[in-house]
């Protein structure tokens, strides 16, 4: 397998993630600020579990040595280089924002126009859970990002039932290595600690992910308020959500919906109704795990959710994709427990 | 001045904030479980600023040696103790949730049987921008709770014009410091440090305090749904709430709505429309913080404030409260700049 | 195997390691604060990991259960039990400090009377890369302490080779999980939170196992100077050691001294001259990285050491040392890369 | 007065502080990436404090509207404004590195060729309460480095007294804002929290600076070994120092000993022996505090300071200097509490 972009913090969870992995083998992995270093100089972590030296990309070499990729690689950068791979016959898992939407009139208006529009038709959405099927046959799977894994995954089973009314809103809370590797100032520890923010509000990229996805289980258009606030934590996001029902649910319905819904999944685990989940039951594993409470009062369905960002929401669910695209265990490489406290 | 409860987070935070007030001579500070004490040895960093030696609560004692307490007690405590000193001739700002809700009924469904509902009646709650002049004359004010000051200072003049239609979701996020000085396992460091979790969903005690306040203001019956959640930072409270508006409402019109109902007062700053506070930039000051953005396509108005839960969400708020009770300028003592970075 | 006191911090981080330990099922885990609780209630983390029901503390039947028990309990009790297991036939790795001090009269100054003062002597410290040969043969491994683990380690190659002179000065710092599950308001968020402090300087109780190992390895009295700080994080332990040299000792030799001391265990890793390492890098994961320097003027080599207290400093060497009693591989289950970032 | 380089972290904690100070109006606020905009667009803790606008540097159109300059300003850039604040006849509190070290060949060494050696000569070292006299009449005062503060005043009294044997240890601990404003990777909230590190090992740049301070205080050459580290928390340094005395001196000849050195200062507060102290009790105020013991084992004295690396480190320490270059009282302005918790 490849790694395409592997110094970035969801290039280094890959390499942690597949270290663990027994039918993998990491036999390439690139970066372009680090080319021509070893690996386990820029991550000391990864001394003795991958000891390979950083590589500029080369999409040739990279299809020489290597069946699979997983491309890390920022946003329009990946486009190409993704087109590149499927072109030389690699099956690619792709982390960056460049294939998740389906439609390249949207993705000009959130991004920038697309360069790869008959690629994107091909490409499966990775959200495992939803698309078992066609990820198990795809060649390019797009990797959800981090928010809307949680968000679906929480309101998947109620808009299958059709029981929504109105626009959702999504009050959602991330750690901070959801902005990846950076060096911006807003960044630094001094400006995040002891700070609690909101952002991109009613503005954030991952708003028409969302609705594409939902509206597409709901067969019919759905849209959302998508709220992101940024806590002064490394890994985890909380989302909380306020559905209106158009019709009362009982508590055991409700259970039984959502258990019933992700059956036969490893990683999604419906709490007991009324107990919610926290950020820290889940970090450094591939579980995302679902409250629910019904509040009469207010006549709303809250449903919260709880994954890693770095796990579930890119590299775990990455592996999770990989998995379903050999035919291998789902779960394979995927069981270590959450890292508490 | 007597502080009681002097060593709880709260009865600490008067303490530094008084000791900046010009006008203000401590003179007794109390403490059930360090009696004996001199202060400085609890609290080293009021060495030099604060040097009293910790007594037990005697309520004679302090009705002869102070003319205003605040009673920094907990729930249940503070209601026999404040009615001793009132009935003694003293001031008192209490900043338990003893004398906030109005209806002993409704205190007794989310605390306990009140034992002075009498008193209960005479007391005023202590939201210094919205009850000004009955404080001004109250002899005992019932200080706000910490989320009850970021919901209603984000809301009031919404309500007060009427605007709002349906339930107003209040999805709020706190500080640690908001449950006190605790010695609770899931306040430990270990517990709470890089975790973000929901509590009490839907069934915090802060909720029928919020309803109080802005159906008086609205002059009907408000309901809302009120989420708290707990951020792994020391202080500080941001409150994102969701409005459906009877009408449309436009951006210069909601600015000149919070700006008028604010314009006599010194702690509420009004951000430009689309610009949203942080908690950072109240940290230790007296600041209530409120931006304001109207999602069209959800059709909802989003009010975020951001305050210091000790300061305006307690300490601050009871010694601007003071300020008023005795004819002083309401910002004496409280003009220092929030601690940034 | 058993897992005993498994709620405490070391008890769960045990059940998480053993998880993923292919030749190992636990079957037995007690509490005596949530016996009869499902051990995924009071740790929703490993649920599907270890999904057993926590039953009280009886010898007699962990004894019909299992072959070895890891005994996480709080000194003194664990005394008691580990003489009952042993009697019984088991195989123990004791966590707590009951059996490191092969002197009972040390361990008297230090906590109290030994009450099995014959199993004393029988039991090995369990320093895997120290007493690798006893401990293979041990019935009763004494786990080291997390300060000792780092302290000992860094040391060690100086002292085996007698270039030591005066008194060591260690100046460790520790994340707070150190100190174990605990509603100690000194432990609180609040209190721990953005704070930085030295406590028991001088006395802390790891004083005497690290100066017991040190003076067998230097075979004569070694005393040294002992400063444990408290840093506001949960993971991690760095030691920064200054050792006065009997001679200039080069680069290379130095180099060469610790890489064949510790070359046949894959844990202790040796940083290149002059390259310290950083807690992070080992979150999670059983490695101990030590970096070296020499610093001509102040005539005095400085040895830092990193490691997770909860991994390499408490559970992960237990796991280590129960691979080494059974034969097994050492390193088998223990091969997870760190948690970074 | 004038704060140059207003948006670092030390410009803005300087117009806090200042914000407060009852004699001082500022006038000027320059800022070289932010001029043309509204301080408090940029700190908005600010608004209602300090509402100017920021300006591009000019030389003379400070002088001609203060008579004060604080240069907050990077090293090197700070050698050139300062040179022409002084010919303009201003005073000026330099907070740079650039005039510290009374020998420019130091200078030379550590950082770059110095470009006003003949102000240097000038310029006096404004570590207060070691330098009053001087400073009262001083037209350029260098204001010392955090680490050195902390440093310096530990162990100034036993320097005084020629009490030291042999090369004092200073393993120091420091929050990130110590390294200011910064866009660096390193200092991002991903790769700081949850992590614990030395960095600068035997090489920092305050090395000489404390070395000069107290060998001028010893009236012969000192050498000292300085290992800072970082801890992740946002303000604060805790020095923890070793060292070796010339003779046995008795708990309360050392307790004597350091409150007569500094008996007529408000901000250098003794603890009683053997207590020590922590970051948190003095953040956001000037003081610094000192715990003293004796190790009889190791024949040591170990002295532990804490200061807030922005206030006494830095801001509060030049405010300081400044009251006493007016000739006000020392503490004007500098009273404020620490903000606990």
């Amino acid at each position: 397998m490849a790694v395409l972009g592997a110094t970035g913090y969801t290039g280094v969870e890959l390499l942690r993630v597949l270290a663990q992995h027994p039918r993998v083998r990491v036999t390439v992995v690139t970066s372009q600020q680090f080319a021509g270093k070893p690996l386990s100089e820029v991550y000391p972590s990864l001394a003795g579990k991958c000891d390979l030296v950083l590589e500029e990309l080369d999409v040739a070499k990279v299809a020489s040595r290597s069946a699979l990729a997983f491309a890390a690689l920022p946003h329009k950068t990946s486009m190409e280089v993704v087109a590149a791979l499927v072109e030389q016959g690699l099956r690619v898992v792709d982390l960056s924002a460049d294939f998740r939407l389906h439609d390249p009139e949207v993705y000009r208006q959130w991004y920038s126009p697309h360069k790869a529009p008959r690629l994107l038709r091909q490409a499966v959405y990775g959200l495992t859970e939803i698309h078992r099927r066609s990820i198990s046959r795809a060649r390019l799977v797009a990797n959800p990002g981090c928010y809307p894994t949680g968000a679906v995954l929480g309101l998947a089973p109620l808009f299958a039932r059709r029981l929504v009314r109105g626009t959702v809103l999504i009050d959602a809370k991330s750690g901070v290595t959801g902005a990846g590797r950076s060096s911006a100032v807003e960044l630094s520890f001094s400006e995040v600690n002891e700070n609690f923010k909101a952002y991109s509000v009613g503005v954030h990229r991952h708003t028409p992910e969302i609705e594409q996805e939902l509206s597409e289980i709901a067969k019919s258009t759905v849209s959302i308020l998508f709220v992101p606030h940024l806590v002064p934590m490394s890994r985890g996001i909380l989302s909380t959500m306020y559905v209106e029902l158009k019709r009362r649910v009982s508590d055991t319905e409700l259970a039984l919906l959502y258990k019933t819904f992700y059956h036969n999944g490893p990683f999604v685990r419906i709490l007991p109704y009324g107990v919610f989940p926290e950020t820290k039951e889940v970090r450094g594993s591939n579980d995302c795990v679902v409250g629910l409470r019904y509040e009469p009062r207010a006549k709303r369905l809250i449903v919260i959710t709880a994954l890693d960002n770095l796990v579930k929401g890119a590299a775990g669910q990455a592996v999770q994709n990989m998995n379903l695209m050999y035919g291998w265990p789902e779960a394979e490489g995927l069981r270590g427990a959450a890292l508490v406290p």
